[in-house]
């Protein structure tokens, strides 16, 4: 079952590999990863690859996922919002659920299908940025996501929140090294292009074919050299306005929708 | 000066009123403006209706201050990165610039020209967030944001941070009444497009024009009954994957990206 996505219409996933601690899989000291808000938890109670350890829920949050038709695969502990709210953090916006649980597979670049498009963030950190980036990645259906960022257990937490469940239908694929990524992206017949406000030409108008990898680069940095040597084509975002460089999650869902429509309008 | 916009190619604002706290105007204790990191600090520094009261700067900030030739309005007060941090916040990335400085000058929806695109905000409070927002705004050069929210100083300094400089391009209306002032802005004949997930046609498709305002509702919770009642239309952002909902900044930069182009494409 863990390596079946059966509400995704996805390539198949997983590796058996043995996991390792890694951007996909929030862990608590313990190993696991933290979950917490109503989209994120009800998202992973959801998926059949995602095995719940512990989950705390309020009496009022218990009875909406009961209402929903929320099957349960283990017996919510029954608490008052400031048991989860101890947990979580007292900022963390948490609806009444938290869980903790098993991190997913891990998974390889191998495991990345040949279509469509990926996303690859180069040092992209602030768990925020990158939850937000997640869920629209998701919003646009896109095959994976490549990233070398790694992030200590509070951020994960975070990361899964802003992610709003993205975290369960999204594949991840985290790397040591993003340039032998890139090229075995390239291997396997994905265009590569980079996203920089120094790029020649602008993303509505550079040559793009599907399979597609858009990479993004830090938020204040832009890509990295190697990054920006290993791309076939790197492109700018042009705005009108007197602000001509964007928040990172921003960029990331323009680039997603210029690139998704360009790629749909095109003939195959 | 202080109501000449000059860099903006923008109408003349600011209505001589006295100032009052508002969103637009992050305040400390004593009704200061706190402004940190690069772009926003070198932003305040080059607006001519920003009164600088007090600036603080590394050595090596100082000094890319002078090779990027910004006149200085005030004499810095040169400390250590620590000075900045206790001042800011530890978690704060302040790129060795703080300021505070006086509120801009408050505007009105009267002040607001009858052209272009204005961005409307119901309740959306997360400094991160609106200042995401506002620094997409500016770069998609909308006319004005009208707003009810109000920040505490903490959150103001986060969201100016966030917003890169935009609080100083960005002709910002804060006001008490949110359906008054659409009424407002329907009787300067703008359209008032809401967007929410429960809209009756995509973005895409819903007919618009110029002037335009854009309304959006605070994340989770979506447009207020009375605000949806106020609009004109509401239209909803169709995604193609399984995530249907966005972050509320990136919900913001897709809306500013499709209705910009629709209305550049549309005949006069």
């Amino acid at each position: 079952m863990r390596n079946d996505r059966p509400r995704n219409n996805r390539p198949r996933f997983g590796s058996g590999r043995p996991d390792r601690a890694s951007f996909q899989r929030p862990r608590a000291s313990d190993g696991a990863a933290i979950l917490y808000g109503w989209h994120t938890v009800k998202a992973a109670l959801e998926n059949p690859e995602r095995r719940i350890r512990r989950l705390l829920a309020t009496e009022n949050a218990a009875r909406r996922l009961g209402d929903e038709g929320t099957r349960l695969p283990i017996q919510p502990q029954l608490v008052r919002p400031d048991a989860i709210a101890a947990l979580a953090g007292r900022e963390a916006v948490h609806n009444g659920l938290y869980a903790e649980a098993d991190p997913l597979p891990p998974l390889e670049i191998e495991d990345i299908g040949p279509t469509g498009i990926v996303l690859v963030f180069d040092q992209i950190t602030d768990p925020h940025n990158v939850g937000a980036i997640l869920r629209t990645a998701a919003g646009f259906a896109v095959a994976a996501v490549v990233t070398t960022a790694r992030h200590s257990p509070e951020a994960t937490g975070v990361l899964a929140k802003s992610a709003s469940g993205a975290l369960e239908y999204l594949p991840i694929v985290t790397v040591q090294n993003l340039a032998r990524a890139l090229s075995d992206l390239k291997e396997r017949h994905y265009l590569i292009l980079g996203l920089d406000s120094t790029g020649d030409t602008d993303l509505g108008d550079v040559p793009i074919r599907a399979p597609l990898a858009l990479v993004l680069g830090a938020e204040g940095k832009g890509l990295r050299q190697l990054t920006r040597a290993t791309c076939d084509q790197v492109a700018r975002l042009d705005l009108p306005g007197k602000i001509k460089s964007l928040n990172v999650s921003n960029a990331a869902a323009l680039s997603l929708y210029v690139v998704s429509r360009r790629l749909a309008a095109a003939p195959d």
